[in-house]
Parts: structure tokens; C-alpha cells; sequence
């Protein structure tokens, strides 16, 4: 805090009050003087010249960013470039629809700290209530498509289709490397699945299905991606063509608009094998793009190739059903370069949006909404052709397409002069979409701007449905009992509630997950994403309409670079993996725009992240490893080897800085050289930035590209599992290599890879987020929140040291930002392991540590810059009691198969109960005496093999719920 | 749920989607159906057929109000209502500043349910969290006043100030009328304590002591009110005027500036008796006037006497330390006409807001942004000094009085050219008021519209502080820990989680509060208050800057008078308290215009609120009580015995319709009738409104005032105990008696009975939440509320009759929106108390009923329309299973003084101790087995009768806290 006592404070320095970084930092100056004493030295700064390599360090860096906003300011600033946003009535389509968010919603989930700051569920038990709604979320998504198995949550609709294509690849007999795409499928679905066909040498055939059948090519291809609507609007029959496409011996993708499924027949009827999509409009503002939570089901026997987060239901160790990520085997981080998705971030506030609206509305709302939706569109196209417009499809949901010869471009403009946005499909055309929020009003405005008089009352008494009598569907949907218990606000809210009072979130505990970056998302940071101003933008529409938000997209990415030292930025990948993927495409296209295609050996340290590799593969380039030392550090004699070994064909390096071990190498400089000299370039995964800014700069210390995470670094919350942003930086010559955009040229070079999400800027409308945090931080408090996280990591280092080994160090015996506890002898000797002790933290109030990442048998924490020494304390406190705790089992006090380690977590009903244990109810409870604080889990232990074995990814029947 | 499966549904039907009522209302169709029947009506009309009294039911009734619109509807019209309103730069003063809410508090207090949908807490056991809150902000006031015992929270500092002058009164010994005011004290505050002293005899003598002692009026006066600093802005030593009032007899009641007492000597240390004033500027938005918390503190010796809420220290039955409400008994509901004030509601969510402001400052931080408040005011005045301007004191903290002759208008008229509201105090002189929010840009447009030129950084250098060096402040303030340990947002967040998870609130539990109307608080009512265009208004802008706002409460009157059948609303007062007093006070007026002055006899029925009679006697009417019969009815006989025993002296009736008995009686109309006929004016309180509105109008019926309770049937949360609102409304005679206010015309009719609020409209930013609820139901939904809210009372009445007799029932067996269960036989057979059953309760994850309200020994259960079959059924079960346990004391099967429901409620603590129960820790815990759903309390049974003996009102000292 401000000394305000002293005499003569300038008026100039009073004026800003506290400086939020007093607030974003966890400890007080008394508190990290305390830290620096345990640590052993006299200051912050003094820990930033010994912990960290001098090679890279910059010394005096002084980032060329703005000074430090208050909160106010940054808030009344944000307000500014939201009122520069022009909300039109968006009618543009293409996979982006109005929708009303229902108020409890988005105050009681995505205003809601219980939900937004929580993690990705890996500790069920004390992650329930994210489990459930994501339950729900893959009940709603299987229900409605028709197809067995939904997993909870995709990026986005594009990147989703593009998940289809490889999945039916790898699942499917076929040996043709041709993929099938519907020309009438959504223009940036095409152009993502074409991105990310190149590298893997699958070969896209555009096809004309508007006729059926033949419009298949001859020859082999291994799948086909299909659209329910089409982009266009028509609903087509899909039996035929998917039956034929099975006759070929190919799988069939459909990309379906899910809201349309609740008046169609569900594709997994017409035999779909995969079915994608987006569910945006379900309650989730179309925030120029994002983020929403993308779908994808598959049909029974797909399940085990499904990408992404699958939940699952099991039974905890008391019997009682207990929710959990299922088949988490097939990760990437486990199979890494044998894995065909990189996805790791999924989508999960948003899919908990799209759930809860579906819980809300229940069928028989979802069903008004769609029925109402296509109505306005059938009374709109009626009105049209009433006015001499011909309206190109007789069959449609909820967009109508009108011919209107060469007069497409002055229908857009007549019509954005009456305050909507329309569709220009090409010169001749334009797309007409209707949603939830349109209005009679609205259709007489896009009746004058194509010049035509029409009474919507009128026309809708005389006019008959548009849906294909053969299509309507039949079968019932979201039969289960919470999509029929809360139609009341009260209702909901408390159903809200419940679930996230089952959940360990930052708004509890700390949560010190290594290589996560738990720190605090600021509400003053948060507050601005549900303006409607920011979060009722179109993608697609004109950039004029978003000229605020485009502002800050536009400081962002320059604050960024500055940040980075990379020349250019890109903000569109929607998450970190889908960052490592633009970057290494980058890569890729650098070295073929130098004629040097062969270059496709990308080598990854065997302490990678297993995305890393994961997005090599994507990227069309093949994975050597090479080999760390017994401290964790790449060995650089292998290192040697390999590059010596690669000379004609080495693409790339992809290091994590500082690495996923937890500490600062000071051979990177070296590495970077040598991998330049052999003609490779370097890539410097991001995810570790916290430990790096406003101390040294990747693009400055011989890195070529990054990604970071938004999601770590910059406060974005972690959504319970998502959203993520992972925009790359890169140095100049890799820039006109960034990703771009079919349908809006300003989001990218001419000469880029093409698009990698579905939206122009990605997730844009949770870009506020990070501008804020930056804005409010300034270039000083960036710096301090770096060291300050050095600090938290190796006081919790030194105090825990002794009872569980710290396994890597730096030069100087200095930990980085996190620090890994060896618990492999302790293991060994006591019968205890890195679960049990996860679990056991819960007991004590806390969420686990990262588990056996990047070592087996290990725990990682990582406390952030965000916790005060009263968390760092109460965290090393229960770490040291939970020691004892396992000591008494070495020692014999307590048998290895009865203690409260083995038997952790304890719910409150397992204490109402019987108790036959070696150990007290208090003990097991509260082991640390009845003033502790709890949060007690919902379910005891988990059995995860059990519920591998028998899979159950949707709502549990009806039975299950009879007493 | 509207059918959208039939065919011809009309696009203008469909076009607005789900009806709020659809939200707001509890039961689905196919509930309420299984309801009626249990009831025994075919349908909600019959219902309201048979248990309605036909004399009073306007057949047919149509309000006039408009039709419904959704939520989206609504707040799009609200959105353009903000924008109509201007918000200046705000230097008005006069007891209203800028201020900044930490976004943090007004996300997670103001904008969370759990801390909004609160009732006062009376089961201490489930409401630690807001007590503990409220504790701190008691330590706040304590600590900063000087004055041992505060309480917690006023309703503004106008009307503490009134209180305060009745409590030195009441205290005191003097036996003059004469009560001295300083004539620099706010000019609303002044009015409103004429307003109250006018009906109690009380003589207000205005006295000028600027010059201290001497200004004091020769002869007896029993106190005197002063300020701190002064209206002006001067601060002055009130050390020697205090002591001599006390010296002449007569006890000080100073009204200070809270944050002004960061920096100067306390009342308290100058010997103040009572201090009161206004908590606003620690981070309460001015809101056009309110709500925040005023408050009021006490010297020891007078806490006996203090009015309002204290939360007390106490402990459990484990001996834990617990807070609980103390001095229960002084309470007006048990002092009736004794009572000397009347207040219910108090500000407590303002009150958390101002004291977790202060929690996340702490001393040095309110002492930085004092210090940065009071060199804007001392650079300013030096500004306008050095151009020339005079400044009248030279000894101010944050209020410059500058003297410009002649030309008041004119500066007043350029400021506001400049965007800054300055006050025109008289034609001569303007006052300017700095705060947290201003800044030199500020400094620099008043200059500017004084015509000064100046710069603020170079005066900034060259000026000493304007505060007299005697008054600094030397003694400590906010030593506790609580105002030291959470500097770091993330802390500050997890202490508000942590306090609010202790509630019980609507966010988890119904409230089944009889005389409550615990209904659902909808987020799209809740959401337009936070917003910055109606929050940062001061009440004495001109009201063009509020256009939008005052339309808001246009809008609200006509609707409210519609609703009523009166002719005129008032929506100053802010309680429903004050609306009673305002009420009374009109009818007094009335009587007075007429000549009958002599009419001062209010007839209360023996079933009335005890705030009735206290509201009487504080308009200086004389209370009659009436008998009610054994069936809760008002014995006639008794009144016209009544009546004609004070044919001349009658003044009026105040009656409860439907009545506290929860009975629509059928003799209202001729009471009406009967007391008109003796000259009397007829007062129906409108606390039970919720079971009228739609059926019949009191207006209409007879009534001539009425006070509604906006925080009961129109949604304004309870808060944890506040804020209301309590408007009248009158018939046409009565109008011109309305409250008005000095300081703005358009509050009110120019013959009107003064101020009985601190601010024209009251609490004019929680407006909007009844505008809403209104706008969005219509007509037709408010009617179909009220008579859900009929049915749901019936419903349990029904349900519950067989195990715990309901106490009354009007004509036809039928109990109106409430019941009473009378369990005065059952405790007489098995000891088990009202008490026992309603901690009881805790235990099966539900809040009590009203305990022993109207009649001791029963419980008083009004459920709303709001709550679902499911949570209905939930209640009722439990009170089921709870008369089975009561069934086993009686038994013999458990002792008396060892079964779940003495020993009630059970903490997870006491589940995991040692045992020695007659009962087992699952019948303790989960009597429903262990799938049923829990509230843990915090705390177990509090021993209240400790807690009033040893009264500690504040933090506990240190050594408390140490283990």
C-alpha cells in the first residue's frame, strides 16, 4: 500500500488511490518480506538476480506500456470502446445467431466467481457440480442429435468438423486420403477443415450434395462432412447421401445446427456416424465470435477415438453415484505424438451456459424457441415472395435465401441503414437469418430494405411450415427429470447453486495446480464481458459495428508483442493448443516459402507437455525426442546429436520456457543458436510466461514464435475447463505466416495459413479480460506479479523441502514459478501415493497440486503471485500435517489399508455413518482441530476403472433416480 | 408454459416467448393442478371465490397497467431510461459523495443472492456470515465515532439524527421540550427532525453556534444536535459546546462524517453522547439518494436505549463464540406503544457493503483516501483563494465554502456547463464538496467555472493542510484483524464466500417467513441497480440529470396507486416504518387542516405488528387496542364500544388486511364504514398486500392510507435485513399531506408534512427492481401471484393441519397467504418449543417459519407463489417427520432434554466429536437418510440470555483469537 502518511505525497500520486496491483498481488510488503527471509534473500529483486539466468535476462527492461490504470479508469475506459460498438440487429447466420441469455444464467454462472474461476474437473470429488452440467450438456447434445456419445465440449463448430474429418480417419477402413466436404456448408468450416487437411496430406473434395447422391465424386474417399441445414438454409433429406457414403465405404460428419433438431429428425437417425456443431444460441451471446461451446457426438463404437473432456458416471467408495472424466487414457498428454487431437482446453462455462439454458427451457421451451424461429423465417420468406422476391430454398429452418440479381449488395446496405446486418452470399444473393430475438418489427425491416410491403400478421395466417413433412421429427428428447424440474427462476437458481457449492474454486482455495496458473481473475476484468455491447456482436459483421472492441483487440495484440519482444501477434487461436498449432503451421509455411518442404522434424525434450507433440503431428511434422538429465534440463550433448542427425530436415525446436520441470535452464540461449545453425527454428511454448515478463522476452532471446495462454498469464478464468485463448507471437519473418480469415481480411495476413478457429479473432469478447488486466497492471506491476510468483513458489519450496523433496532446482538452487515434490521414495516406503495425497488434501480444505505432471509420482504447485502468505501457509501447513499423517503409516500406527490417506476424501455422511476405522472420526475430519476451515467434498473416492468399464456419458435413466 | 404444439398459435403470441410470470411463479401447471386438489378447488378462480370475502372483491377488476414484457423487454426499456439520465461530477455534498465500490464487493454483496436474498437474522444459527459482517461494521462505526456501542445500521443520517434526539430524550433527565440544532447541520436533516418533532411536542430551536458556546439559547433544552464536520464545511472543536449541554443538563448528539473521522479527533473523545450519520461514501453509491446505512452510536450507559439492530457476542452449546442479534426484548414488536421508535428494516445491506469497504482498506487505507479527499478541498480553496475568490472557513476537511457575492447562480450554471454539479447554498455563496473520486482535471473545471485559473500540482506544493492542528486525530481506530488481513482481492473474495456460505438464504432454502413475502428476487429486476447511470446520481442534481430515474419513479406511482385504488403515492419513505409514520402523519395533518386537532386516538387491534402503535405514538396519536375474537377476527362489539367511547377524539384505525392472522376477514368493509362514521380515518397497513393485489383495492375498499412494503410483494430483496421501501399511498383528500422535501419541490405537495426521509425519493435506486417486477408480470400475472400465493398457503395449511393445527381460518376453512401452526398443545405435551422446531429445521436444510408472531408459541409459514411443488413438499415433509421426532419425546422414546430437537442444530464439528446421545448422529444429521439435501449451520443452539448479559457489540479483542 501507498505510504500515505508521509508529508508529502504529490497530489499527482495520491490521486490513483491504491494501485490495483496492490490487489492483483497476494502478499502485503510485511508478508513478502516474511517469504524473502525464509527464502534467504533481501528482496525481490535480489531473488530475480539469482534465480534467474543472467544470459537471457534484460536487464533494466522498461516495456513500452501504458502506465497503470485504477480500476475505475480501466473499467470507464472499457466503457468508452463499448460505446463505440453498434449493436445492429444481427441477421447474418452462418453459425452465429441471436439468443437471450435468461438473466439467472448469466448472473449465477458466468458473473458467478463459483463457476468461473473453478478448474478443469481432474479431482472429481470435489468437482461434482461442473461434472453434472456437463453431463447435461452431453445428455442435450446426444438427445438431440440422435447419436450416441457426446463428449462435453469442442472449440468451436469449424474446429469441431475438423476433429470429425481426422476421427472418422483414423476410425474408419478407408485407405484414401480424399475427404468429402459439402459446398454448402458454413464458408469458415470449410476453410478451418482445409487448414487443417493440408499437413496430414488429406485431400479435400468440394462437392455439390444440393442434388443428393450425385453429387458424390467418383474414387475412394475415407468421410464425408455434410450440413443440417446447409449454410445456404436448405434442409435436405441426409439418409441418401450418408447411406451412400457408407456404400463407399467412408463415414459420414454432419454438422447440424442443434436448435433445428428439436422440430428435425435427428442425423444419428439418418445414420450419421459423427454429428458437429455449435451450441451458441443456446443462451450464449455471440460475443464476435466467441467463445461458445462447440459439439460433437459420435455414434456407439466411436467413443474411445472421441477428442476432448468425456464425462462419465461412476460410484464413489461409499457406493453412491459420483460423476468423473472418463477414458482419460486416450488424452493426448499420454499418448502425446500417437495423438491425433490436441485439444486440452474445451469450452466448459459456456457448455454449463448452453446446459442450463436447456435445463431451463426444458424440450417443450427449446421446442417454442425453434418453432417460433422458423415461423418469423417462414412468414419472411412468404412476405418476399408475396413482394416479388424469389426466395431460392421451399424448404429452410430458419434462414431464407433471397435471389435477387445483382442487387445483393444494395439489399445489405438498405437493410444496415434500418439497423440489421444481412448476409451478401455473392452478388445475387443474400441470407436472411432468423433467432430467438427477432420480431415482427424486424422482419418489416428487412421487407423495406428489399423494397418489399408486407404485414407480418397478415402473412402468417396464410402461410404453411417450411420443414419437409419426411423430416419432421418424432422422437423424444430430454426425457430426463432436470430437463423438467426447474422452470421457475428460484428453481434454477438454487439448482445453480447446489452444483457449484460442490466445487472447489479460486473463490474457496487456492488452487496450485503446476503449470496452470490459478491466479486471480480481477472482477473489475470480468465485469465488462456481459456489456451487451461487447457481447452481442456478429463475427461477421462489419468492422465498423465492433470498432471498440477491435480496439482492444488491437492494443492486445501490440501490448502483447511488447511484452513478448515477437514482432506480430495473432489473437485468434481459441486455446493454447490451438496457439501451438497456428505456430507450428507458421513454421511449416516459412520453410516451404523458402522451398525448403522437406524440413519437417520437429524436436520436442522428453519434459514436453504431451501437446506439444500432439500438435507437431497436426502440423504435418514428425516427433523426435530428445532426452533430459537427471536435474530435468534438456541434455544438450543428445541435443547435439539429433540436430547433427536432422541438418537436411529439421523444422523446428519446441521448448517450454521456463521448462515444465519447474525451472529456469540456462542453456536455452544455446539451444535456440544451435537449432538456428542446423536451419530450424524455435518455438517457446508459453504456458510458463508468468515466470518470464518484465524480466526477459522470448523474441529477444532466440525464439522464432510462442503461444501464450490468456488463460494463465493474462487472468482469463479457467471457466471450470474452459474458454482459453492462445494467441501466438512471432518475430517478423514468421508473420506473413500468421492465420487469417475467409471471411473478414482484417484478422490476418493475405499470404497466412488460413483460418485455425472459426472466428475471425477467436474468442474476442473475452479480450477485455487480459486488456484490463495489462491496463491496470502497468509495466512495473507486471514485472512485481512475475517475481512475486518466483517468490510464492520457492518460499512454498523451502518450507516444504524437508518433508517432501523438491526434485528440480536452477543454478543457484532456485525454483522458477513452480516447484515439483518428489513423493517416489515416500511412496515407496509408506504405501501412500501423489492420489492419495491429492485427495487427502481436500480434508484439509484445499485443492490438490498437479498430479504426476511432467513426473510420475510427483506432485506440482504452483502457488501464483495472487495467494497471500496466509494461503502459502495454510497450503505448506496441511502439507506437513498430511506428512505426519503418512509417517504414522510407516511407522505402523496406522495400517497401510486403513487410514485416512487411503480412504480420503471424507464426505459428511461418512461421518453420520458407522466407523470401524484405526482412526477417529476427528482425525480423518479434522486433523487439524475443529477451527479449520472445510469445504467438504460431495463424494467420497472415486472408482475410475469402474467406470471405464461400463461407459455412461449422459444423464443417469430414470431408475437410477428411484430411492 | 405457453402450448406451442397447437398448430395456430399467432406469431404476436409467440413473439415473446416464455412469460416472467412463467419464471416468477413456482408451481408449473401441472403442480399447482396437484395442489388445488389437495386443497379441494378446481381451480385457482375457485380458490379465490371461496376464500375471498365477496364484499371487498372487485369483480372483473382490470388494472390498468400495462401489458407484460419479458425480461429482455424490460431491461432494453430500462437501458434506455439510464441513458437518459446524466451523470455530473457530482461536488453537491450535503452528506452524499462519489465514491468507489470495489468491484469485487459489488459483484459478490450487491450482485450476489446469497448476500441479497437474506432475511434479517433472527436464526442466528444460519446467518453467522451476515452477523459477523455487521459485527465489523459496528466495530467500524465504534472505532471511528469514539463512542462505545454502536448498532448496526440506520436508515439514513437524517432520520438517526431524529433518533437520536428521542433516544437523549427518553435517556435523559431534563424535562424541557427544547431540543437545540446547530443551524450549520445538514438542511435535510433539520427538516426531518422537525418533521418528528413536531407530533411529539418537541420544540427545535435553531442556534447558531459557529462561535461555539455562546450561540447556545438561554434556558432548559434536554440536547442538543450537532456536526462534524459542519454543512458548510467548517470543522470546529465541539469539545467546549458539548460540555456545556452537559453542563446545562442535556445530552449532544453529533452528526459526523465517518470518513472525516480518519483523520480528526472522535466525538466520542469530545464527549458526545450519541453519533449518528451516513456509511455512504465507504463505497454505497449515491444512488439519487439512497439506500445506504446510516448509523448510530452510543456512549456507554444509553445502549440499553439505542433503537434498531445490535449484533451481540455469545456462545453455543459447545461453548463456540457465535453472534446473535442482542436486546431482543427492547424491540418495538414487544414495547407496542412504548416503544419510542418504531424503526424494523435497517440498511444491513448497505452495511456489509460499507464495512467489508473498510475491511478491504483498513485504517491506512480509509486514511490515504481521507488524506487524498482533504488536499483536493485544500488545493482547491488555495486555488480560488489565489484567484481572488473568498473562502469562508479555513478550517474544512473536504467542503469549501466560497463566497462570491451576487453570483452563486452563475458559478453554479458555469460548473455545470463544465459537467460538475456544484451546491448554491445561497445566493452568495457556493459550496464545493471533494471526495474519493475527484481529481485534478476536477479541481481544474471548478476553477474554471469560478473563472480561476490555476494549477493543481503547483498549488499542490505550496499549501498546508486545512484541518486544526488540536483536532488531529491521535487514537487508533480499526486495530482488529479483520481490517488487516485481506488487502488482496482474492483474500477479500474468499472472506465474503466464506461469510455468505454460513446464510441461509432464498438462494438455497425457502423462507417460509410469515408476514414476510420471502418471494423470488429475479436477476432482471436486480440487475439495472448496479448500473452506473442510475448509481452514481446525487439526490440534489437538478432533476434533468435523472430524467430517466424520476420517469422510473413516475411510472412506479401510477402503477402502485393503480394497483391500490388510491389516488396518490409517495415513495419517499424508506421503510415501510416510516411509510406508517408518514402515513399517520397525514392523517394528522388532515385533521388538523379541518380544526379538529383534537382527534388523536389510533384504534389498533391487539393482532397488529407492534410497529403500529409504535408508528402512532411517534405522530403523537394516543393508542386504543380492540380485542380480536378466538378466531383472530376484531371483536365488533369491542370496537363500536370503542368507537363510540371516542366519537370526538377519534383520529384512526389502523388495521392488517388481510389480517396478521393470515385470515381474509369479512368485516373490513364495515369497519371501514363504522370508524369514517365516527370521524375517523381509516390506516390499512399493507404488509399482506401479496394476497390482495388483483382481487380488490384497499383504495376502494374503504381504506384512505396505506404504506406497501416494496421489499415484501415487489421483489425488493430482504438483503439480510434491508434495505426497504415502504411507500403510501392516499386517497385524494389526503394527498396534499403527502411527505415532501426542502431541498427538491418535485418530491412532493408543497402542503406537505416535511421530510420523513434524508432524500427526495428515498431509495430511489432500488426502484427500479419494483418497476421492473411490475412491468414485467402485468396485470394478469400480479393477480395470477397472488392467488398462487393463496394457494400455496392453503396447500400446506392442508398438508400440515393434521400434525400441527392451523390456528385460524377465515369463512369456508381457508387461511389467506399464510398460516399459523399452533403448537402451544404439543409443547405443553412434550416440551418440545417453537424454538426447537424452528432450529430444528436447520437441520433438514430449511429456514423457520415466524416464530411466535402474532401469537406466541406458533409458527407463522408463508410460502409465496415463488416456491415449486417440490420445495413446498420438502417443507412440508419436514414439519412431518419433525412432529414424528416431537411424537417420540412425548413417547418417552427420547428424554426431554436429550433428542435431536433440544439439541438442535447439529454442526459437522459436533457429528465428528464424541457421542453420548440418547439418538444417533444419523437421527441427529440426516433424519431423511443421507440423501437428503443440507445447510450445515455454522454454530450450534446460542445462548442468547448470556449473550445480553455480557453485551460485546464490536470485534472481539485479540486474545479471542488465539487458540
Amino acid at each position: 500500500m501507498t505510504d500515505v502518511n508521509h508529508d508529502h505525497v504529490p497530489l499527482a500520486a495520491l490521486e490513483h488511490g491504491t494501485p490495483f496491483a496492490d490487489r492483483h498481488v497476494g502478499p502485503a510488503p510485511a508478508e513478502l518480506a516474511r517469504m524473502l527471509d525464509v527464502i534467504g534473500v533481501g528482496s525481490l529483486e535480489e531473488l530475480g538476480e539469482q534465480a534467474f539466468p543472467k544470459g537471457i535476462r534484460e536487464q533494466d527492461l522498461r516495456m513500452a506500456l501504458p502506465d497503470p490504470a485504477t480500476e475505475s479508469e480501466a473499467l470507464d475506459e472499457l466503457r468508452a470502446l463499448a460505446e463505440q460498438c453498434t449493436t445492429n440487429v444481427e441477421m447474418i447466420g452462418l453459425g452465429y445467431h441471436g439468443t437471450v441469455t435468461p438473466p439467472v444464467i448469466r448472473r449465477n454462472v458466468v458473473e458467478s466467481p463459483a463457476w468461473y474461476t473453478a478448474y478443469t474437473p481432474y479431482q472429481p470429488e470435489i468437482s461434482q457440480g461442473r461434472l453434472e452440467a456437463l453431463l447435461n450438456f452431453q445428455t442435450l447434445v446426444a438427445d438431440l442429435t440422435g447419436v450416441e456419445v457426446s463428449n462435453s465440449s469442442m472449440l468451436d463448430e469449424s474446429t469441431a468438423a475438423a476433429e470429425g474429418m481426422t476421427l472418422v480417419r483414423r476410425a474408419g477402413k478407408a485407405k484414401s486420403p480424399r475427404f468429402v466436404v459439402d459446398a454448402d456448408v458454413l464458408p469458415q468450416t470449410l476453410s478451418v477443415v482445409q487448414t487443417r487437411a493440408e499437413p496430414l496430406g488429406i485431400e479435400i473434395v468440394v462437392a455439390d450434395l444440393s442434388d443428393g447422391v450425385d453429387g458424390l465424386p467418383d474414387g475412394e474417399f475415407f468421410g464425408a462432412l455434410l450440413s443440417y441445414p446447409n449454410a445456404s438454409g436448405a434442409v435436405r433429406d441426409l439418409e441418401p447421401v450418408i447411406a451412400a457414403v457408407h456404400e463407399r465405404g467412408a463415414k459420414a460428419v454432419v454438422a447440424a445446427d442443434l436448435l433445428s433438431l428439436t422440430l428435425l429428425r435427428a442425423p444419428g437417425e439418418m445414420g450419421a456416424d459423427v454429428v458437429v456443431g455449435n451450441t451458441q444460441r443456446f443462451g450464449v451471446p455471440m460475443g464476435f465470435g466467441g467463445p461458445h461451446a462447440g459439439y460433437m457426438a459420435v455414434a456407439k463404437g466411436f467413443e474411445r477415438q472421441l477428442p476432448g473432456r468425456l464425462v462419465g458416471v461412476s460410484v464413489d467408495a461409499d457406493g453412491e453415484q459420483a460423476y468423473r472424466l472418463a477414458l482419460q487414457t486416450r488424452e493426448q498428454h499420454i499418448r502425446r505424438e500417437k495423438a491425433t487431437s490436441n485439444i486440452c482446453t474445451a469450452q466448459v462455462l459456456l457448455a454449463v451456459v448452453a446446459s442450463m439454458y436447456a435445463v431451463y427451457h426444458g424440450p417443450e421451451g427449446l421446442k417454442a424457441i425453434a418453432t417460433r424461429t422458423h415461423r418469423m423465417a417462414t412468414v419472411l420468406a412468404e412476405g418476399l415472395r408475396r413482394g416479388g422476391v424469389e426466395v431460392v430454398h421451399d424448404e429452410f429452418f430458419d434462414t431464407v435465401l433471397a435471389n435477387v440479381p445483382g442487387r445483393a449488395d444494395e439489399v445489405v446496405r438498405a437493410a444496415r441503414e434500418r439497423g440489421v446486418n444481412l448476409r451478401r452470399a455473392d452478388a445475387d444473393h443474400v441470407g436472411v437469418s432468423c433467432d430467438e430475438t427477432t420480431t415482427r418489427a424486424h422482419l418489416a425491416l428487412v421487407w423495406g430494405a428489399f423494397g418489399v410491403e408486407a404485414d407480418a400478421d397478415a402473412v402468417d395466417g396464410s402461410v404453411d411450415e417450411a420443414l419437409p413433412a419426411a423430416l419432421l421429427r418424432e422422437s423424444e428428447y430430454l426425457t430426463h427429470p432436470v430437463f423438467h424440474q426447474h422452470r421457475s427462476e428460484t428453481s434454477l437458481l438454487r439448482y445453480l447453486r447446489k452444483l457449484s457449492d460442490t466445487d472447489v474454486a479460486l473463490d474457496r482455495s487456492m488452487i496450485p495446480l503446476g503449470s496452470c496458473t490459478m491466479k486471480l481473475n480481477a472482477t473489475a476484468e470480468m465485469e465488462p464481458i456481459t456489456w451487451p455491447s461487447f457481447a452481442n456482436l456478429h463475427p461477421f459483421a462489419p468492422a465498423e459495428d465492433a470498432k471498440g472492441l477491435l480496439q482492444v483487440v488491437s492494443d492486445l495484440e501490440s501490448w502483447l508483442a511488447e511484452i513478448t519482444g515477437y514482432d506480430a501477434v495473432s489473437l485468434q487461436p481459441n486455446a493454447g493448443s490451438q496457439g501451438e498449432f497456428a505456430g507450428l503451421l507458421a513454421i511449416r509455411a516459412y520453410h516451404h516459402s523458402r522451398g525448403e518442404a522437406a524440413r519437417d522434424i520437429c524436436v520436442i525434450p522428453s519434459s514436453a507437455h504431451g501437446t506439444n507433440a500432439a500438435s507437431a503431428v497436426m502440423a504435418g511434422l514428425r516427433v523426435v525426442v530428445v532426452r533430459c538429465d537427471d536435474d530435468g534440463n534438456i541434455e544438450m550433448d543428445h541435443l547435439r546429436e539429433v540436430l547433427d542427425a536432422h541438418r537436411d530436415d529439421l523444422a523446428a525446436i519446441m521448448v517450454t520456457y521456463p521448462s515444465t520441470h519447474g525451472v529456469y535452464e540456462d542453456t536455452v540461449q544455446d539451444v535456440c543458436a544451435m537449432v538456428h545453425e542446423a536451419g530450424g527454428q524455435v518455438y517457446v511454448d508459453g504456458a510458463n510466461l508468468n515466470a518470464l515478463i518484465g524480466l526477459a522476452r522470448m523474441g529477444k532471446f532466440g525464439s522464432d514464435v510462442s503461444h501464450l495462454n490468456l488463460h494463465k498469464t493474462f487472468c482469463i478464468p479457467h471457466g471450470g475447463g474452459g474458454p482459453g485463448v492462445g494467441p501466438i507471437g512471432v518475430r517478423e519473418h514468421l508473420a506473413p505466416f500468421l492465420p487469417n480469415h475467409p471471411l473478414q481480411p482484417a484478422a490476418g495476413p493475405e499470404t497466412g495459413v488460413g483460418p485455425i478457429s472459426a472466428a475471425p479473432w477467436g474468442s474476442a469478447s473475452i479480450l477485455p479480460i487480459s486488456w484490463a488486466y495489462v491496463r491496470m497492471m502497468g509495466p512495473e506491476g507486471l514485472r512485481r506479479a512475475t517475481l512475486t510468483a518466483v517468490a510464492a513458489a520457492n518460499y512454498v519450496a523451502k518450507r516444504l523441502d524437508a518433508h517432501f523433496p523438491v526434485l528440480y532446482t536452477g543454478e543457484g538452487g532456485y525454483v522458477a514459478h513452480e516447484c515439483i515434490l518428489d513423493l517416489r521414495q515416500i511412496t515407496k516406503d509408506s504405501g501412500v501415493t501423489v492420489d492419495d495425497v491429492a485427495k487427502r488434501l481436500a480434508d484439509y480444505g484445499l485443492h490438490a497440486p498437479t498430479m504426476s505432471f511432467p513426473v510420475a509420482g510427483t506432485l506440482m504447485v504452483e502457488p501464483t503471485e495472487s495467494e497471500n502468505l496466509a494461503e502459502l501457509d495454510r497450503f505448506c501447513e496441511a502439507m506437513i500435517a498430511i506428512r505426519a499423517e503418512i509417517d504414522k503409516v510407516t511407522a505402523g500406527q496406522w495400517p497401510v489399508d486403513d487410514n485416512p490417506l487411503c480412504d480420503s476424501p471424507f464426505t459428511t455422511a461418512s461421518l453420520a455413518g458407522e466407523w470401524n476405522h484405526a482412526y477417529s472420526r476427528e482425525e480423518a475430519a479434522y486433523p487439524l482441530g475443529r477451527s479449520m476451515p472445510k469445504i467438504w467434498p460431495a463424494v467420497r473416492r472415486i472408482d475410475g476403472a469402474k467406470g471405464d468399464r461400463n461407459l455412461v456419458c449422459s444423464c443417469p435413466p430414470l431408475e437410477a433416480y428411484q430411492a
